[in-house]
């Protein structure tokens, strides 16, 4: 089997990093060790500065919605060309946490981006590259902040309102039903039962991708 | 009269640091006293980093064209909503080293991004922000990058091919031509002639927008 992209989604504290060990394992099962790690925004060393940037802002500065969008997707194309095409062109699997989706979900949805700059960004910078699966672990945002929360400090963007988490959600929860590459977990049950889902996923997938 | 903004371009080593000079004193002779001065990349904190990373790279990382022309709109989208349209609202006047023609000429002529981008990057992300007045300082790049090698050391753009530049001295005549705010100068004169014929240009611009 040639090696696939897979992408992990959801708002802060749905536990995305948490289930990345779950999707492994199930591609371990499957006889495939070759596996890349990525996150978003970041990835490579100047993807990784706009992520800083972007996370923390500057201070005293506005940052302005536009400018967070742009940067976001500067640092997607660094991570496209010099990290997940190389890797998938040698044969080798990717595990994303987070992706286009989040953008999509955060800038679109969440800051209320104008819908012709974020298709022109997605069609005209990524052009037609796109994940193989998505898993998306849905949770309300006030679920996720609470879990996020006992991590430590929040950062710039973890700061924002309810509300924008909530049409940050909405959005999630729109392109996940309209696309049937992205599969929803319902990421508010115990740990035991998302993992569960998620194996379960997984297994049903790479069956039918055989 | 109520402040305007003015933008000095052209490609490396044409004058346009030289040429503010000329177009201030005319602003000046003109009883204009409140000017504020910007460049791009850059002109405010969060656009310095990102100037920075452009004009640099980072050390064994390809910069995509596309993350570059990314780049460049951030940090003119934080210039202009944090810098110029403030200046402006309170009266002042705004004298600008490179603008949104700088990108036009060379991402878009230079690289060769497609149309489709630039047009829904100026559109979308600057809205109706445009210049009153743009200086186009034309030279053949030639002689603009030998005026510029006596500077000093050139940056990661200052690197480009001649033909680059060729591509993007055309661009900018393509769009100058086509543009009546846009005032092309001969900046392969010795400096008396270019000073003069700033002068020139910059009091019958201002007579006419009496
Ligand atoms: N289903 C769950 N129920 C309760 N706590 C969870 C669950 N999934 C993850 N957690 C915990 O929530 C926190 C955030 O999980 P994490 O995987 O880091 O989320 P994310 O990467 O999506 O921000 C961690 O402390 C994790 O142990
Ligand atoms: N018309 C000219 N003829 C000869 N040298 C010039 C002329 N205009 C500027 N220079 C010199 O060329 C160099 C680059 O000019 P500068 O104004 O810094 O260009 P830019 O800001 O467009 O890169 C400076 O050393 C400047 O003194
Ligand atoms: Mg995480
Ligand atoms: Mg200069």
């Amino acid at each position: 089997m040639k090696g696939k992209f897979i992408v992990i989604e959801g708002l802060e504290g749905a536990g995305k990093t948490t289930a990345r060990d779950t999707v492994v394992a199930a591609l371990n099962a499957n006889g495939i060790q070759n596996i890349v790690f990525t996150r978003e925004p970041g990835g490579t060393p100047l993807a990784e500065k706009l992520r800083e940037l972007v996370k923390q802002g500057v201070e005293g500065e506005l940052l302005t919605d536009k400018a967070e969008v742009l940067m976001m997707y500067a640092s997607r194309i660094q991570l496209i060309d010099n990290v997940i095409k190389p890797a998938l062109g040698r044969g080798s699997w990717v595990v994303g946490d987070r992706h286009d989706l989040s953008s999509q979900a955060y800038q679109g949805g969440g800051r209320g981006i104008d819908n012709k700059l974020m298709t022109t960004l997605r069609d005209t910078v990524l052009g037609d590259f796109y994940p193989d699966l998505t898993l998306y672990l849905d949770l309300p945002p006030e679920i996720g902040l609470q879990r996020a929360r006992q991590r430590g400090e929040l950062d710039r963007i973890e700061k924002e309102s309810l509300s924008f988490f909530e049409r940050t959600r909405a959005r999630y929860l729109e392109l996940a039903a309209s696309d049937s590459s992205i599969i929803t977990i319902d990421a508010s049950q115990p740990l035991e039962l998302v993992t569960a889902d998620i194996r379960q996923a997984m297994k049903q997938w790479l069956e039918s991708n055989k």
